[in-house]
């Protein structure tokens, strides 16, 4: 991950200001605050502000005039129940701000998070850097003949060599035309002076999808959980799902009572159809049920049989 | 604003706690955070938190790793721009939380803002305050003939005595009604144990609009401009009008050059149709324009005429 | 539900169009297109509108240039896999808007669903008719000692004719002292010459929550289905469910396969927590298991027992 | 714009549908349902669904029973001031459906607007076309000096033949190795099968950003409203105007009293800060008002003077 050294500077000292405040603070978020995290290869996640903690959800849930909060375990109980219950709106008391580098096509799949303020850094005003994603070579899968929209092993061999090669080259290629057709120099003058120099808004076009971005986003602790349930999950694609895990980190550090219970009741678990309900049931009064006659198709049976620790 | 002993004693509280940060911290907002700002004769607003200033603005355009601000004449130029514009993006990186206590009648109004997070205190789960909004004598304005939603003058002498007095005592007794079906004393226990006592749920249909309820309220600055821009101003009914005022008041503690901004671009100002900026281009050329040539409607141009100073 | 004879004539007269059209179709539902489809004693929910249809869905999840859709079983199964792995977004491909009369306090709760578009009829602008909510005996509960939010059997005998009193005549009193505020005969003119009428904005404060408001109300098929499974939940209060059950029959006549799909996916079914999950595994295993050594609290224990036809 | 023959097949199977409905129907918006009105070079807008007309904005104002219009001109006024004071649900009451074809950089400025309803083809699931855009010679600008964000002038000569065959070989190329690491046949069959074939969603990574990705597109009319006048202002790029000015179109034969307020009150007109509206009234005062003096910044200044009409 290359921050530059004047990007370091710049970590650095938003880092050593320290001003005191009146509202809630969280001190093992502090700890990390501008901290770029290192994502992929060139990509980070940097928590750069947050508003609330735990204590403000349970404030919320009982619109109270101070802190709302009484012992540990009473609080707990209740971020418990909202979550279980789903009272959604209490979590989005809290709120929490991102700056995200990131490789366009993830980029892609990202917003379509409608739920958050994005503002990204532009190529139609600014001229991208020459960073773009290579997969490391365990990360090179196969089309998965399972799923359409996933991967299998990692390519090997000389198929390997030859894709990390091609991703390489058309990406080194596409930049060197990039600034070629821009015609612009670091000083902003031309770096021939015989050409003109396209427009950075069409420039751009040029680029591959593997090519890094960056962004500010900032969604409230509900839309973030909602975010995490589905980029965090193992059907994600890996080069979303890492950028989830770290931030996955970042709210442990942050509403540890709310990170246990979205564990518990949101992560971890399983969700039976009425007709999978059903089947449970008669297996646990003890019947035998197949299949055939369960309702379920042969792929919901053999997910679900999976999920309850069965061979079939 | 009758805040209990209890009450007073939480918000104390609340302010006397001060922790090091690393986050940026408005100095302005924190001196009021967390105190009652009173509004109407029971209600108030509280700023409860807040995230992001004028530069965390600035640094969300310019997709900073640091501050990403300069001098202040620089910050305040991109601002004026961000807002002349309508790019409203940046604007969104800031987010505030209140906690607001207000009639029925008036967060009906309010809640029509969708882009915001609420908690409101359940009356399906909780017994209401007796506590109600009577208007202040001046403000018992009479239908207007001219606007079919708004009021004029004030009523006056019987008239007036006698509408406070129908307001008071409907009021009062359906707040009665209301104890006295839900059989409740501050026990939990019932005030007659030969009753059993209403649901909480369906006894509070019996009071009046003009009940106060409460609610935390959150938003981004974006958001919150929108709203201060519909209900500052004078078409708003006065009674939600008055909490934008007591909110604008936030604003201008909070980000002072995004209110300066808000002030110039949005609040004041005027927009002119396409035909009425070619009424001012003939004008301005020395033309003599008439209402009936100039395709405005007779409203339109008796509007327009107004805003721009001329009697005709 | 009275609906004045004007309005049957309107219903009726836009129940008599017929124009031919390109766009997907619903007989069903147009079989009972513009109806009013009585709920409460006032109420009605009215389908006004709607685009897309099963087909639909099906369509923008192939992105396709046609229908899109294959057998009628390719399609369910399509739909059912959405459902089941929470891919939303084909299912906001349909959108429906209804008009509803509803009570104010039922309309507060409605409201809090802000992924919709909402015309409320103003009492600001307009005159409030004097209609409004009362329940019918068997709905009249005492305030549930198990639920805080929640309501047992009915009230019975005197108590119950008392409540029913005490609400008929305070909102009977409260409209009666609007209209003498108001001052406004049906002609417009003042009904007392002698004195000037209160503005509505201000006199509607003075009705309780029962009244009767309406509203057009717009929404996807996503998020239709969303306000669906919390509101026509057991643990919704009645007099919003009701609403929902009559808007589950508008739901099952225009996507007859999204319905099953919901019914079999979404509101019947089990939501197992990693802790619930390990204990089914473990008694399907032919373990022994106790709450205590569950990890559930007694509450979540007890809760899916019941839900898994478990006596202990 | 090269439709397949089958996609024209699908499309005029489906315009030869015709089924009565009693919903409101647009002749005008029928003519051209599900054509594909060509945009850039492969890419085009096409109308598949839409809800609501002029008159359900009409409808949903006043909250009516029936269609709630009258005359053309009470309609059209009503429209009018709705639009001028931006009551703006009403408009939301009327919805959209879109399927288009676009370059994806586009679709990752148009993604921005967050309120609407949107499918896209997916890359992880499937294989991308072959299609790509290139600019006509008359819009391959050079970089604004004036705008940091705009073009000028377009290239000529052999700098022009050079960007566009540099734009054409990088496309060519970068899609010969998407396909080479697929290596997947049109029968799904390995095309080398001494290979494996790398994940679709990985490969996608190299292509460059003006392939051509699709989408439904679904949004309400306000928000349609707000997209176009961002996407169709002269200061949006080139490449997004095209597909608002189409849909301009779309929108003209949809709800043309709406299109006629949207011209005359939001695209039209021009928004007078509150320094220049006091720089205006004194102009019409028939003071001497000089740039230094007013407040505005120079090229607030100079954009206003323009705007007005005025050389200085």
């Amino acid at each position: 991950m290359p921050l530059s050294p004047d990007q370091k500077a710049e970590i650095a000292a938003a880092r050593e200001q320290s001003t005191p405040t009146r509202r809630p603070t969280v001190a093992a978020l502090e700890d990390i605050l501008y901290e770029a995290l290192p994502v992929l290869d060139h990509g980070f996640v940097r928590v750069v502000d947050y508003m609330g903690d735990d204590a403000a959800v349970v404030q919320a849930a009982r619109v109270s005039y101070g802190k709302g909060t009484r012992r540990i375990s009473e609080d707990a109980g209740l971020i418990n129940y909202l979550m279980r219950h789903r009272h959604t709106t209490p979590f989005e008391m809290c709120e929490i701000k991102y700056h995200v580098k990131l490789p366009i096509f993830v980029a892609r799949q990202w917003i379509r998070h409608r739920t958050a303020n994005v503002n990204e850094y532009s190529a139609r005003y600014s001229i991208l850097d020459n960073e773009f994603y290579l997969p490391a070579p365990e990360h090179l899968g196969v089309q998965s003949t399972a799923n359409r929209q996933g991967r299998g092993e990692a390519l090997t061999g000389a198929e390997a060599r030859r894709v990390m090669e091609l991703l390489k080259e058309d990406a080194e290629r596409t930049y060197a035309h990039y600034e070629d057709m821009l015609n612009e120099g670091e000083d902003g003058k031309p770096r021939d002076p015989g050409r003109q120099g396209l427009a950075r808004e069409l420039a751009r076009m040029n680029l591959t999808l593997n090519f890094y971005t960056q962004w500010y986003w900032k969604t409230d602790l509900h839309n973030l959980l909602h975010f995490l349930s589905l980029r965090a999950d193992p059907h994600a694609q890996y080069e979303i799902r890492v950028y989830a895990e770290a931030m996955l980190d970042t709210l442990r550090r942050w509403v540890p009572i709310t990170y246990d219970a979205f564990c518990q009741y949101r992560m971890g678990g399983l969700h039976l159809s009425a007709k999978g309900l059903d089947v449970v049931k008669r297996l646990l009064a003890g019947e035998h049920v197949e299949q055939k006659a369960s309702g379920l198709s042969p792929r919901e049976w053999r997910e679900m049989m999976a999920a309850l620790g069965r061979t079939s």
